[in-house]
């Protein structure tokens, strides 16, 4: 893992723009305020693209110094262009991570890179939501107790439309009676994918301490590391083919 | 399971028509030696579909009485409408199972539902491929030795770059010195997928005792199962939301 | 997957013999239920064996005539002789499958096979479970909603120290703020295993109509099935080992 | 993580006081080389301990100071005494790493923490291996190529009877025809465990620079990590439990 880790937080940045309740947590926008906390983490340095950037502030030079991705998006993931989604894509599978907050189990990268619907069931009424640790050996657990409560949650509930996490880290209860597979780490191609799903732009979730551990342990653990990317094609045998 | 299962076998049939090395062993296509020894088991019916068919044959009606669609495809994946593998990734989402093989990794369908690139190392000389169970309780492996040879096979050779499967049923070894996971088992929302690699136009592989053994194990494995279609979106509690 | 499938439903059987609260539920024992609605299935043929039979009514001729093992204990774990876990053990490994219900996450053939700790948070409170289905085209949710409920329950709770499973097909919630992978597959040798969470000897579960379909889905997902018997050891090269 | 990594080689050390053809690769026993190069990289601290010492050398002073524990075990595994067997798996449950060398697949720890006979297929006769990465974006493959040889390795084959991995890193090809899982992990409780099947007391091959490699990737890998040891048993709610 090289060190710094280059993260980009990215963010539609439209709510934050129009509506004084999502201004009041996040006046600078979300991506603001997740950039600011992972900068204070030892060994990250981040910046910041938006979505009515050009290219979505996603171009090339970015994504070459970007060795993390953090999305947040809402209420306009239709406004992703398909090129720039093939690019972050092409980008996952040759080792640059991503970690996918909230609202972005519908962006067209995670979609993209799930292979599945990725719908869920939804509410918003201000319930509790409890995250309960399933696999506590794991770096994204680092630091937390068995389980940590958000106050005031929208509530993601099963079924899911996603495949079977490689790991799951978290499940969530809500008080309303659902589940949520609010954890979930995904290898595709060289890349880590990290699902996280608490977070809403009208609650101050982005403000919690656990909120930040976790995000904070999601961009190390998804920060490139392996092997070679690999070669593909057609290939000459590695072994002498003895008529047999 | 409903019985029988309704089986939909496509072919691209393209080489069939114009080499006649691939003619020597599929004179009526792959599709048709295919759904022939499926239809010979109990409990199966088949029908087929093509690429050169109005909706490359895959019509909603056919769909409605598709419980299983077996896949083959080689040089003209490109020419499959994007439009038509939409409606194929619905109906997985939805229940059908599906079985991509051998050059249908490169498939449409396969990639839109695997979310990476699902590209590998191949070469065509003739050589031996001895494909190893990994997982001797799994139902596709039904009736198998602990490994069975293929002749003369194209190797397919990892990297494979596909996520990690839920299951991993196979593993071959090739002459020529590499490895591959040659038969992968996948849920996709209410669906189930099973890629297996063994099988080359210009060989007679679709004619081997125990591929076709894989392949009907396979399309009972695929078939549609398991709870209700989930319903998605905005839901009230299930619980009454305390103050709390 | 021959039929009918040969189930032995074992139960420590004490409870029933000193609780009149038990004895009210399941007045023949938890087994003699348990038999009784899997007898009822077609293709399903059952018998019993309780703790106190000679060898825990697990002879090798039982075992014999055995398909799928279903096993409920929770006072006398401690009784069951180490010579017949390691019976039970090799069973399995060399297929037959193996259901553990509820308190069974104690018992010593479970915690063998996992080979972690199995513990978890309980209360016996009454609340209500609500089991949602996390896999819906997995053969063991077959025929059920998208979840059902346990009126009245014990709960189990996460951290349950178990590997994470080959397949989670069940998560539950709980009204006292926890949750529960409740139906977990694994395959462990040649053998298939499922654990089932719900299920309680002071209240009717294993009366309600979708516990007797789980436990009946999971039968059939149990039976034996697969390639042949694995052969270990010292073994010449399959392939001539050239000088190289 | 913290840093150092305290790391115990363990060792039965039986073949290099008896044969000399393993004293010539391992004068001072396969411990002392394993330690001998993970000493030599930043942030690892090691100690090493050995079957005929007072408790195998694993007393709780020393497991206390042990973040991860590599095992290399061959003709005695008979000879570890089962409450040493008891410490050490509580202590994987309770976060410790554990990395398995070559033939500790037959080891009483490994055994007991995979719950599965952990047979396999082998032969000495000197054949290549070419160890494949399967999942290049994994830190345990960080600085492979796509693939690395070991000129001369005991075979291990499959079907190797082990629960299928967390997460699978490398399979091996070997001339004589087989396939291996060569490169596992697992979750166990808290603790994190490698299985690493290359090495062998004949050949020089942990003098190989990719197999040190990889056992330094792995020890990293298997490091203490996560939330709170889970607490276990009789819990009140966290919630109010309403009539309801």
């Amino acid at each position: 893992m090289s060190e710094p880790i280059r993260v980009t937080v990215w963010n539609e940045f439209r709510h934050e723009r129009t509506d004084q309740e999502v201004q009041a947590h996040y006046p600078d926008g979300i991506h603001v305020t997740v950039a600011g906390f992972l900068e204070s983490l030892p060994g990250i340095e981040t910046r910041t693209a938006t979505l009515d950037e050009p290219e979505h502030g996603l171009t090339d030079d970015v994504l070459n110094a970007t060795d993390v991705l953090v999305w947040w998006g809402h209420l306009a993931h239709a406004e992703v262009e398909e090129h720039i989604v093939d690019r972050l894509q092409n980008r996952v599978l040759d080792g640059m991570g991503l970690v996918c907050l909230h609202s972005a189990h519908f962006s067209k990268i995670f979609k993209r890179l799930m292979g599945t619907g990725c719908n869920l069931r939804w509410r918003e009424a201000d319930e509790r939501e409890r995250v309960w640790v399933m696999e506590p050996g794991h770096p994204i657990a680092e630091g937390l107790g068995e389980y940590f409560e958000v106050p005031e949650s929208e509530m993601y509930g099963e079924r899911f439309d996603i495949p079977s996490p490689d790991t799951l880290v978290f499940v969530s209860w809500y008080q309303g009676g659902e589940v949520f597979r609010s954890g979930c780490c995904y290898h595709r191609g060289k890349g880590k994918v990290f699902y996280f799903s608490p977070g809403h732009e009208t609650y101050g979730i982005y403000h919690q301490r656990e909120i930040q551990l976790v995000i904070g342990n999601a961009v190390r653990w998804a920060a490139p590391a392996g092997s070679a990317i690999p070669e593909f094609g057609n290939r000459k045998p590695l072994e002498e083919l003895a008529l047999g």
